[in-house]
C-alpha cells in the first residue's frame, strides 16, 4: 500500500460531528465537547437529525446544510445508520472518518463484511476510516481533542484498542510530567490499520515515542516494518501485548505449536523491529519517561550513589537482580569521589554520601560529573532523599533545583545516563531533573529497570523483517511421519538410517542390514512418544521381536518405521521448528529438548524464513547456550550444524504456506555435526483452522 | 535470655530528652518537638546544660534536678559525652535509654567495646537501650513520637535500621491509608536487637504485621525464633533484607560457599521461620496491604474480572507469569455470571462486564459474589475503572461506596480474597474496599502479586528453627581431600572406592586392584578440577601411565588418588553441602550439579541440621526436580539416598562448628542410590577468617 495522507485524521481544517448531542451520558456530547475546545483554529459543525441547538452551538439537521466541506467526520449514530452517515460524508467532501459506532467486526463475521464494504467506499473516495468501534482522537499540538479532555499534552504518540487502558496510561504519565502528542483509537481497522498509524506517528514531529496497546495486529508483517522504521528513525516503539495465558487455548498439534504462542509470535516481530514489548500500563509508562535519558549506556557496570542509609545498598541488589554490574570504583577514583565527602562516607560501590549531600547539595552535582565522566560506569543510579530539601525552604528549594540542572548538565557532558529515584519525585528539583533529560522515579525498581531497559535499546539489533518466498508450486500434500522425514531430508537434514516395514520379517531384514542398537516407530500416529509408539535402544533380534509383536498387539499400527539408534552421550538434544502464525506468519523456534525442555523452558523465535547465521544467534542466545558451547570441559558441539538445520526448516515452511507445523524433536547435535531423530508436519486444514 | 519488659521504651509514664534544643537543624530538637506532643499524657523533661528556655519550655541542665525518676531518657549528646548521660540516667532511675548519639559501632571496633561496655552498665542497672546510633521510637498507641512526626497510624509494626528507609515506606504506605503502630529505629544494637524487638511487637496487641529493614542479624537464629512465634501467632513478618550483590565480596574455598551467600543463609532462615522477604521499599508496602485480606487463598485458581477494555486480558497474563492459573468458568457458573452482564459480555475468564458495571453499579457486588461463593476460585481480582465513578456526582459516590461495601462483605462472607485494582486507588469507594479488608492497589502487578503472596502465606508451613547440637569432643584438624574423604565416609556417605598412591607402580596396582576405568586425582590442591589436577575415565594401563606422568610433571602432587570412574548414565549430578554462617550458623544447601549448575543456578538452602524429610523436601523445590522424580520416561532416581546424604553432611556440620564449609560435588543419584564422587571441606581458621 502507498503511503496515504492522515493529516486530516489529526489536523483537519474543520471538523463535523454526526450525532451531536446534549445529552452528557451520550458519547456524541463528549466528543462535541472536545471539539468546539479546537473551534478557535477550525470550524466545528455539529450535526443532529433533529437540529436546534446543542451546547449553544447551531445543530445542522445534515451535511448537507454545512456551508462548506468537512474535513473531518466522527460518526457517533447507531450501527444502523452508519453506513447512511458515512456515505453522507462522503458525498460532503470528508478526507477523513472516525467511527465511534460500534456494532460491527467485533459481533462477527457479519458486521466484518458490513464494515469492510464501508471501508472500500471509503477508500473509493480517497478518504479514510478510522474505526469503527473506536473511541475518537487526540492530537496535542492541532488542539484536535475529540473525546479526551483528561489527556496531558507531551511527546508520547499513543495508539490503543482499549479507551478504559488509555485513561490508565493518561493517569500514570502525569505523575511523572509526561504526556501524549496524539492518541488514536484502533477501534476495529477497517481501514487504518496500526501499521498504517504507527508510520504516521514515525514521521510526526512532536512525536517522541510510539506507545502500542494492541490485541490485533492485522497484517503482522506490515505492522512490524513500520514499527522497524519508526525505530530506526529514533523513535522507540513501546508494546504492550497480551496472550500469555491464552496458550491452553489453541489445541496444538505439536510441540512446536503449542510453544510457539500468538503471544511467542509477537515477540518474534518485536525482535526482528526492535520493538520493546512490555507486559503493563506501569511498564509502559515507566519506560516511556526511560526515553527521556539522553543517552544510552553502552554496558552493564551501574555506579550507585545513595545518601545515607539502606537505599544504596537495596538499590545495588535491584540493580544485580536485572542483571547488571555494581563494580567497585578504581581505587584513584574512589579517592576523588571521597575527596567530595566526609570521612563516613563509603566510596565502594554503592557510594554513599553518609549524609554528605545534605551538608552541601552541590556534593550531588560534583559526585555525578566525576562518576560519571570517569568511564569506569556506564551508567549511574542515584537513590534516595534528593528532591525533598525542597520542602524546608525557598532558599532549599531554589538551590536543589540548581543542583539538579547541574546534576542533568553533568549528565548530558558524559555522554552517559543518570537515573533517579526519589522519595520525592514531585518535587521540583526532581521535575528539573526530567526536564533535563534524568528520568526519575520513584520506586527503586522502576529506576533500575529503566537503566536495564536503556541497555537492551544500545544492544538491540533489530534482525530486519525477512520476505516471504512466492509459495512453491509442488504443494505438500502429505504429513504422515516418513512423508515429513522425506521432506526435511531432500531439503537437507541428515536424518539417521531408517526403513519402513510392515512385517516382523521385513523389521528384521531391515534392523541387520541397519545395525543394531535400533529404535523401532509405529507409524499413523501423531504423537507417536506419548503414545507409547517408540520403542528405544533395541539393541538384538530378540529385543526386536518383542518391542515388535508389544507394539503390533497395542497399537496395530499400518507399518513401522526401524531407525538406527543415536548415541546420545556427550551431545544435546534441541527442538527445531516453525509455525504459521495467522498474523505474522511463519515463526521460527529454537529451544533446549529432551528433559531440559521441561525444566528450562529455554526457547527463542524469530520470523521465519532466517539464515544460517541468525539462527546460530538464536541458539546463542538460549540459556541453555552453554550445552551447545562446551562449558566446564565439555567438547563443544557443532552449533553451525544445528543452525543450518533451523535455517533450513524455515526455509521450507516460509516457502510452503500450505505448512501449519513442522518439527524435528529432538534434534540431536555432537561434536561432529547434527541429526534428526524425528520429525512431525502438520498441513494447513481449510475448516480446522480457517484463519490461516 | 528471659523476656525483659519493654514496655519502657515504647509507653514511658515520663521522658527526658538529654540535648534538647532550640536549633531545627539538631536532632535533639526534633525529638523535643515530637516528645512535647505527648505531654498532655507524659511529663516531658527537656535537658540542656546551659538551661534556660527551648521551644517554651523550662531547659533543666541535668537530670538530677528533674522532680521525678524519667522511665524514659532519649540521648543524643556527641559521643564524648555519651557515657556520662547514660550513667547520669541510670543514676536518676531510667528504666530505658534511647541512645541517638552516633560515633561507636559503625565506626569500628574501639566503638563496638565501648558501646559493649555501656550496653553492660545498663544490664546491669536493669533497664533497656536502644541504640546507639538510633533514630529514636514511634508508638501511636501510646502517643510517644520521639522524631517521626511524619508517620501515620495504623498497624504495621516498622524495626529498621534506616531511617530514611523508614520514612520512604511511611510516604508510600499513605497511598493506601495504611501506617504504623511503632517504629524502633535499630541503630548499633548494643543492647536490645533485633531479636528481642521482633519478640516484642509479636505481643503488641494494634500491631497486624511486622516490618524489618536489618542489614545486621546479631544472632541470627534467635531473630528465627522471634520471628517464627511472631508468624505463629498470626502477625506476618516481612523482611527487607540486602547483599544480593555481595556475593563477590567474600572470598569462598568452595562452591557451597560461593552459593551461600549471606543472603541465602538469611532465606534459609525465613523458609524456617515463615518469613516473607522482599527486595525493595515498594514490594515491602505491597505486601503489608495485602494482609488486610480476612482470607487466604487455598488453591491458585484466580477468576479474573474487569469492565471493558483490557484491563482483563492483561491483567490475566500477568496472574499467569507468577504462576498462578486462570482457568474458565464452569458452564453453570458462566451462565449465571452471564445472567447479570449485557449479551457482548464474556464469561470465559478474564470475566469482561463489556460496560455491564457502568450500566449498574450493584453488577460488581452480584458477580463478587456469585465467583467468590462458587467454590470454583481460590481468589478474585478485580481490575480497572471501578473507584473512578465517585468522580461523577455526589449520588454516584455514595452508590459506590455502598457498593464497594457490599463487595467486600461478598468477599467476606465466602472466605475467600477479593483483590483490586483500580486506577483510581485514592477514591473513597476504594477507600471502603480497604476498610474491609480487601487490598485494593493502583498497578495490575501489585494486585496480582499480592494474590500471590497471599498463597504463599497459605501454603507455608515454616520448618522451624532447629536447635544446634552441642560440638563434637573429637574436633576436626586435617581437611585435605582424604580427610574430607573420611570424614564423610565415616558418617555414613558411600563414596566410590579409592586408593591414595605415591606412585606410578602403586597406581597401577591400585587400578588393578579396583577395576578400570579409573579416575586420578591429584592431591593437596584445594580446587582439583579447575586446576586440571583429575583425570577422568582412565580405560586401562597405558592410559594411566600417561595420565600419570602428565599430572606429575604438570602439578608435582605430593600424593595420587586412584578411584573407580562411577558410570553417570541414567544418573544425576547434585551438589550438596554446607557453610556456617557468621549470623545463622551453618545452613544446607543442595543443588543441581555438573553443567546444569550455571544454567539453573538452581539450588536451595535450609538452617541445618536437616533431618532426611527436610533434605526431601528441599530436593523436591528445586526446579530441576524432575531430573530426580523421573520425568519424560525416564527412572526415578533414588531421592531418599540423596535426601539422607544431604541430612548427614548438614548434621556433620552441625557438630562441628570448626567447619566452615564442606561439600560432597558432585553427589551421583542412580535409580539404586547415591555416590559421592568427590568431597571438600575447609576448617575455619582463625585470622583468615575471624567473624566465625
Amino acid at each position: 500500500m502507498t503511503r496515504r495522507d492522515l493529516r486530516p485524521l489529526f489536523d483537519p481544517r474543520s471538523v463535523a460531528i454526526i450525532g451531536a448531542s446534549e445529552d452528557p451520558a451520550k458519547w456524541g456530547n463528549r466528543l462535541s465537547l472536545g471539539a468546539l475546545r479546537g473551534a478557535h483554529r477550525r470550524a466545528v459543525y455539529l450535526v443532529n437529525r433533529n437540529g436546534g441547538e446543542i451546547l449553544g452551538e447551531r445543530a445542522y439537521q445534515s451535511l448537507a446544510e454545512l456551508p462548506e466541506a468537512p474535513e473531518l467526520v466522527a460518526v457517533t449514530v447507531p450501527a444502523a445508520g452508519f453506513e447512511d452517515a458515512v456515505d453522507a460524508a462522503l458525498e460532503a467532501g470528508a478526507r477523513a472518518i472516525v467511527g465511534i459506532s460500534a456494532g460491527f467486526g467485533e459481533l462477527g463475521a457479519e458486521g466484518r463484511a458490513r464494515e469492510q464494504t464501508v471501508a472500500e467506499r471509503v477508500r473509493t473516495a480517497g478518504a479514510v476510516l478510522l474505526g469503527p468501534n473506536c473511541l475518537g482522537v487526540f492530537d496535542a499540538a492541532a488542539e484536535l481533542d475529540l473525546g479526551w479532555s483528561e489527556f496531558p499534552a507531551g511527546e508520547i504518540g499513543l495508539i490503543s484498542q482499549s479507551g478504559n487502558l488509555a485513561l490508565e496510561l493518561a493517569l500514570l504519565a502525569a505523575d511523572y510530567g509526561l504526556g501524549f502528542s496524539r492518541f488514536a483509537s484502533l477501534g476495529n481497522q477497517a481501514d487504518v490499520d496500526v501499521a498504517e498509524l504507527v508510520g504516521w506517528f514515525a514521521g510526526h514531529e512532536g512525536t517522541k515515542v510510539i506507545a502500542l496497546y494492541c490485541e490485533d495486529f492485522r497484517d503482522g508483517r506490515a505492522f512490524a516494518t513500520a514499527a522497524q522504521a519508526a525505530v530506526e528513525a529514533g523513535k522507540p516503539v513501546l508494546l504492550l501485548a497480551v496472550g500469555a495465558s491464552e496458550v491452553s487455548v489453541r489445541a496444538a498439534r505439536s510441540h512446536t505449536g503449542a510453544l510457539v504462542s500468538d503471544l511467542a509470535a509477537v515477540d518474534a516481530a518485536c525482535r526482528a523491529a526492535g520493538i520493546q514489548r512490555i507486559a503493563t500500563p506501569r511498564e509502559l509508562v515507566d519506560l516511556a519517561q526511560a526515553c527521556l535519558a539522553r543517552n544510552l549506556p553502552r554496558g552493564r557496570r551501574v555506579a550507585v550513589v545513595g545518601d545515607g542509609g539502606g537505599h544504596g545498598v537495596i538499590a545495588a541488589d535491584v540493580v544485580v537482580s536485572l542483571g547488571l554490574e555494581v563494580p567497585p570504583l578504581s581505587p584513584e577514583l574512589a579517592s576523588r569521589v571521597a575527596s567530595e565527602l566526609p570521612p563516613t562516607a563509603s566510596t565502594r560501590n554503592p557510594i554513599d554520601f553518609a549524609g554528605g549531600g545534605e551538608e552541601g547539595f552541590w556534593t550531588f552535582e560534583r559526585v555525578t560529573g566525576i562518576v560519571l565522566a570517569s568511564g569506569e560506569f556506564d551508567a549511574m543510579l542515584l537513590t534516595g532523599y534528593f528532591g525533598g530539601y525542597s520542602d524546608f525552604s525557598d532558599e532549599f528549594r531554589e538551590l536543589e533545583r540548581a543542583v539538579a540542572d547541574g546534576m542533568a548538565r553533568a549528565a548530558s557532558d558524559s555522554g552517559r545516563p543518570l537515573v533517579v529515584q526519589s522519595m520525592y519525585p514531585a518535587s521540583p528539583s526532581v521535575v528539573a531533573l526530567r526536564e533535563g533529560g534524568v528520568p526519575a522515579y520513584r520506586e527503586i525498581e522502576a529506576a533500575a529497570r529503566a537503566i536495564a531497559w536503556l541497555l537492551a535499546r544500545h544492544e538491540q539489533r533489530p534482525s530486519g523483517i525477512p520476505a516471504l518466498p512466492a509459495p512453491a508450486p509442488d504443494r505438500i500434500t502429505e504429513s504422515g511421519y516418513l512423508e515429513a522425514r522425506d521432506l526435511i531430508a531432500r531439503a537437507g537434514v541428515p536424518f539417521t538410517a531408517s526403513q519402513r516395514v510392515e512385517t516382523l520379517e521385513e523389521a528384521r531384514a531391515a534392523a541387520a542390514e541397519i545395525g543394531y542398537p535400533v529404535v523401532l516407530k509405529a507409524l499413523g500416529l501423531l504423537h507417536k512418544s506419548d503414545a507409547g509408539g517408540v520403542a528405544l535402544g533395541i539393541e538384538d533380534a530378540a529385543a526386536l521381536d518383542s518391542s515388535f509383536s508389544e507394539l503390533a498387539t497395542r497399537l496395530s499400527p499400518e507399518a513401522y518405521s526401524v531407525e538406527r539408534m543415536a548415541a546420545l552421550d556427550g551431545g544435546a538434544e534441541l527442538i527445531v521448528g516453525c509455525r504459521r502464525d495467522a498474523r505474522f506468519g511463519p515463526v521460527t523456534l529454537v529451544g533446549v529438548g529432551g528433559i531440559y525442555a521441561e525444566i528450562l523452558r529455554d526457547l527463542a523465535v524469530a520470523l521465519a524464513p532466517i539464515d544460517d547465521a541468525t539462527a546460530e544467534a538464536l541458539l546463542r542466545s538460549l540459556r541453555g547456550a552453554p550445552l551447545l558451547l562446551g562449558a566446564r570441559g565439555r567438547e563443544p558441539l557443532d552449533i553451525g550444524a544445528a543452525a543450518r538445520v533451523a535455517a533450513t526448516l524455515s526455509q521450507l515452511a516460509a516457502a510452503h504456506p500450505e505448512i501449519a507445523e513442522i518439527e524435528i524433536n529432538p534434534l540431536l547435535v555432537t561434536p561432529e555435526g547434527a541429526l534428526a531423530l524425528d520429525a512431525r508436519l502438520v498441513l494447513d486444514e481449510k475448516g480446522e483452522d480457517g484463519a490461516r
